[in-house]
């Protein structure tokens, strides 16, 4: 079924401000997921479409859903992918770089005219055998959102508050580290803010929770126009980015793949961001 | 080294009201670690002295501190313990009954006249092999307070939400699940309330975190003089009471055994409660 980085971050952030995806997709992409993504209101200008077959990707969770192993990853189209903006999209301020190659996010930065605020995600394969490019790359963002392994694995450090502090030093200024069910905490120097989870009764599939929280995270920073060049970022919304992002993150949860954003409504989120600060507050 | 579950939630609970210890030790009990309770005021009518070695406990944790091996667990005069509370103590309003045979645990609130609000924890061996005994038991009390695992094996239910709502259903109105490094949930059959884990930067020894917990729940609701039964109980409160448990338990965490007691403050625990609300207000 629509899968995809992109898909989870255009469709969440959609709840929240005009999104515009680049991506590549083969000529077996469904007619029926393009409207999903339009319906939204995504821009789809930067959906390249080429010959072959789109990205695959299946595996399988265990139990307790906190652990998965991959049946089958088939780069196809996406093996060849180079982005390359349509000259309506670089002059958007608010930038989020999915999970592939660093050197390719960095092109997708350099292609970009005055960004107020750029940041993204990664994953083990890219800290482990693509290190210095990371590094050359991630050090242009504004923020950096991976999970707690991650964080663990790019810093060296396995305390979290450590591992962040080491993190903090690469480049970006803000650092969220997502930890599944546990929830996410964001990272500045001076300052930290953690969020529980939310507790589902039913965890149906997490594919896509992060990339959602991602999707949530921006979105709502861009829709209020958060500027963090501007010497008083507003650490309160960074706070509400958080909330946002963990609203989204378990709507994803709550059924297959893409299928809660079929109906999910802005009404529903404000809901469970209430339902956050009822749970939370002391 | 002194240790025991009486022990941590005594000195926890310490900080906020006069504790009483009904336990046992051997005649090996050293002067020091009597006079470490008596100096933070706990009532030591109840600390049984009989002839033979006391209960002792080794074990090893993992490198995340995460998971604990026993290397050696000596019963000793433990074995053969039968609380007799003092005369002194049967009015107590409060009373914590910590991990033990369940049937104990009866026996020591049947010994009391007209406590205010009870409580306790349990483990999964008395879970497992004494489940009646075990439910006769906590039926009768207010709140249980323990971990996920132990939520999960209690309730048959991995789902720890699911968990809870069949755990309340077993008598207590109240449950608390602990969640190691990753917080607290406090369960009500209307509402829930989630804190976070404190982010230490080193967790030095993570024994005892549990029961300093416990005692900076009860120690709290203790000193506010909480009454489940008026009518109008206060949520409020109890979500203060799980803060300042994760306070309690956090600080524990920070030297080895019940070293961080010999110098710890109120006004340390009041500056880390504020602490708590800073990082997760919103």
């Amino acid at each position: 079924m629509l899968g995809g980085a992109a898909t989870y971050i255009a469709l969440a952030a959609s709840y929240f401000t005009p999104a515009k995806v680049v991506a590549v997709v083969g000529d077996d992409f469904a007619a029926e997921d393009y409207d999903l993504l339009a319906r939204r209101g995504v821009d789809l200008r930067g959906l390249e479409r080429v010959s072959g077959k789109t990205f695959f990707w299946s595996g399988v969770y265990s139990d307790d859903m906190n652990e998965r192993t991959t049946l089958r990853t088939d780069l196809n189209v996406f093996a060849g992918f180079n982005p390359k903006l349509p000259e309506g999209y670089r002059s958007a301020p608010y930038l989020f770089l999915g999970n592939i190659q660093p050197a390719l996010q960095k092109s997708v930065c350099a292609q970009m005219n005055g960004v107020r605020l750029v940041g993204g995600d990664t994953m083990n394969y890219w800290i482990n055998d693509y290190r210095q490019e990371l590094l050359d790359t991630l050090h242009e963002w504004d923020f950096l959102l991976i999970n707690d392994s991650e964080a663990r694995l790019l810093s060296g450090v396995y305390n979290i508050r450590r591992a962040a502090a080491r993190i903090l030093d690469m480049g970006p200024h803000t650092l969220i580290v997502k930890r599944g069910e546990y929830g996410a905490i964001l990272f500045r120097r001076d300052c930290h803010f953690m969020v529980p989870g939310y507790l589902l009764e039913d965890v149906f599939d997490p594919t896509g929770a992060g990339d959602s929280f991602a999707g949530g995270f921006i979105g709502y920073l861009a829709a209020r126009g958060v500027d963090p060049n501007d010497g008083n970022l507003d650490i309160a919304e960074l706070r509400r980015a958080v909330i946002y992002g963990s609203v989204l993150g378990s709507f994803c949860c709550e059924k297959f793949g893409v299928d809660r954003f079929r109906t999910l409504t802005r009404a529903e989120i404000d809901g469970r961001f209430e339902e956050f600060r009822t749970c939370t507050a002391f």
